[in-house]
């Protein structure tokens, strides 16, 4: 049983929610990855926000670019907390998204990340999740201590062997 | 039978709905007007767009701000004409609410007009039904005539009067 | 006799508005296509769209870039609707098309769609003389059904083969 | 002992802050309240992170303006879920202040809410801490009921009184 | 008769114009100022700007606000300069307008002026007739001279009572 | 001896410039080009600015990016036509360039054409120049014509082969 | 001799540009306070920029409005820092002072701060002077401790009295 | 021992930080160039930044992008200048950056450059050694001179192919 659901309303999205579903894995965190549309389908996506609690999911994450509709609607519905990422398109480099997404009316709101911000969307979810989960909450730390380690790396590289022959 | 339905999400949205009402009402043309919020009552407003086009309502004009989902769910659901007008908030001048109208995903447009272009909306809605309704068409021609009218006489007044003198 | 007229100003603009014809063919749905400049020939264009209505033209569709009058000035001319897409161009990302299409002055509406929104002009098209044609809306209720399906298609692959193996 | 930290750099983001303490409140929620700068005292913004989660904090709070880097800078240090508010200011409508919480890099996340969205940053911390614990969901739960009922009630007034009678 | 038209589509752009006109006395230049609308009455608007070159007109200060057609169109039809003023409204601050005057397609300029830019509007038309007209262009050196020592005065007595007692 | 002044900052301007020059030749109208920038050789700038009315310039067409200072300080210092090219860079799309030329303060206009808008300035110095000589005027009006003819001839190309054969 | 100026285009600037001086005061710095204008007084303002540091000016606090040249071009006459202040107008928050301010080309540095930044400007200037006056550094260490105190003052005044009593 | 230290969150930031560096080598000026993250290790990054004044820095140079604290971050530990370069990105073309690094408030200021303005970052911070050392001064001279000579080499060879022939 998925605790973690990841729904967008498009394929043309999965290049972003694939970093949020990987992010996951790497925290060892059971999600379940779906392809639902709020306006294509209003009757399928009110059945799966509205069971989705009942289900077991604890956290949603939706991604939605234009008139990103998606994480709202879920917030609407579903009663924990939903993520909403921004996707940028064609045009408008993701404000028509992010403002979409993230202006909701005051009593219903989703938690927005950055702009194709696919792995903090799925870091979220785990600093939500390790709340009440000590064991989450220690692989973050191992998370973030990589991360710390991979930057002093870069920088002793960078003084070693100067910007101008640094390869990235 | 109302053949227009207005809606809004919120009665902070009356100033600019209500000239849309008073302009299809200058029309001679019956509607109903709901407050309805598909954030906050998601079963009451899903019934509410599912059930529009039996209760014989032929084209929506729905207003909203900030994240405006309003406008288009209910395009998402009611099959025939929706007009969204972006409503200007306490921030961002409406840009969020326009950008969550107007760029919905192929297959499910708004038909979006000006920011807190109440007046417009309820145009629009008339010329939509002129289309196959000549005594509609017959008073948005009055109703051009009277602009025009209108027009002529400011020019006027300030040709005669002078830019000084002038007193709108 | 076509009852829709796509126009544009430029033959550049003709890789979107081939999508709002291509759209209206698969809807079965007469149209005229031009290329008509109310900047570069207005006294053509303002024939034009005077006789329109007279033509049997029940909607029109015009598409502009930059500072995009076309749509506004056949809703100057043109009393039925008049559908405007905002056309993206080198700089500014369609905003300023955006703006200069929806933001009319009260009384005469432009109905403004998605920037570069080809299809859904055409789906706003249909929808308008569904008002009053019930076969258009049947057809209409078809192509809504398909999204459907090719939705709930993608959904089931997604589910099928994962994420990292998932082949647009 | 408080779950809730709320924060803020200055005693001129009150009036928005002051809105998700209410909230809080209204829920039934503990939570503690506090004016730190992370520009002004480093040192002491730094043992304030550092030192939350020991004090039990489980959700902070964080709204800022301008060049907002609070909620940002205690999503750095702080493990747990950090709730970002954008505070509008005398210029930019609280843009900056929304691209400064939003953007953050991958790997640190801040759930960003509406611009001055006090009530949603308040609802969201109680959703986060509703994932484990059925009677905050429940007082949720109730919560939404009561703006459900609030629209209804709005709703039949306009349709009792008319919206030229409609007194807000 | 008039060399300099001053026009406008509605008497809530007086304001602006005023200042236009303002100045344009100041210098000796005569103009004619009329209300006409491009969109509310398009066959009077044509026979305007068709005319205005017959009539003797050099120049045309055109100001728009919203989706900003008359100076375009202007300058669709008469052949010598129009310069465009944006006019601010209650919504986006004139970028509106702006984006409508100024972009316009290759072949079909407009002189843009700042933002409700009146004053310089007039001093634009006065320096393109004083390409032709030494007595113009003298005007507009005791015009820059009297801006000069303005600024000067107020250095002069900034300096004499300090930026405490300075009284605008 | 020139009358018409194309002016630059930077030989990276020159690709939009050179359509400036080129509408000019096509016009057959005389004019100078240089690289001259405000910002890195102020003293060079000024000794340009100042004399140019002696040398015989009746307009300079200054075109620039980024903080675009070269078309305001030529209106500081040259007292006939200035007309602006903004042009986009890596970054802004132009808008940086935008409000450095347009935004002038009252008394110092810059006559604003289209980001990137090259052959427009073109037109507009061919205009202001035809404002006394009717020579000049005649040549725009065949212009004019040309475009006109160009846009029937695509027009007619359309509706001869349709959108799917159109080949530009 | 005043080793900092403090210069500005119009005393409409002074509201902003007196915040500087105060803070300047308070840090008991000498500052000369001059309005000179780029535009209406181009040579005034050569020769303003040209002697400063013969003058010993050794930084130049300069704010401007709208297409703000005035900070751009003091940075192209005068070698040492020079502080720009992009001050907010009627429209655009500021942005144009901004962009005209901040886009500089490669080679002529302007210092930027804040929209309407008054205080940051002058302490900026002080930081700078700090580099080589340990003075100037001490002062500089005990106004941060200032701001740091007030801040604790604030936070313990609201934990004492509690956001509902708390009086700005 | 490095007067000016250039830093970074991310070797992805190395491209325009180069430039800042090679323009430092340029004028002779030492520096040294660190890879160091406060969102990814807050407690390196503090230590960094309390003790560069102490090994002798002079003036940090910070590059940083979206949600860009790196900057402000180091202004609010380090007493002396620090000049912040906003990076641009995959969206928002680096505004996001800007605001992140320019809005700061009273009394923490960053110099802030153009948007990937690497080389006037570096300008910037010899212009502010040259306060207090005239050898630095001379240098900077000299680089202006050769900007000069660049300049007026190009305007003399556009004067001597034309545009048509010109070879960047």
């Amino acid at each position: 049983m998925a605790i973690i659901e990841i729904v967008m309303g498009s394929d043309s999205d999965l290049k972003v929610m694939s970093k949020a579903a990987a992010t996951l894995e790497k925290l060892g965190l059971d999600f379940e990855m779906s392809i639902i549309s709020a306006h294509r389908e209003p009757d399928v996506f009110y059945d799966f926000a509205k069971n989705a609690k009942a289900r077991g999911v604890k956290v949603i994450i939706a991604g939605a670019g234009m008139a990103a509709h998606l994480p709202g609607m879920c917030a609407a519905i579903f009663p924990l907390p939903v993520i909403g990422i921004p996707l940028s398109g064609k045009n408008l480099e993701g404000v028509d998204a992010l403002y979409s997404i993230l202006q909701m009316p005051p009593g219903i709101p989703v938690a927005t990340v950055a702009i194709d911000g696919g792995v903090n969307a799925a870091i979220l979810a785990a600093r939500i999740l390790a709340v009440s989960d000590e064991e989450i909450a220690n692989r973050l730390d191992a998370y973030v201590l990589e991360m710390k380690e991979t930057i002093q790396g870069k920088d002793a590289k960078l003084k070693n062997v100067g910007y101008k022959s640094y390869d990235k």
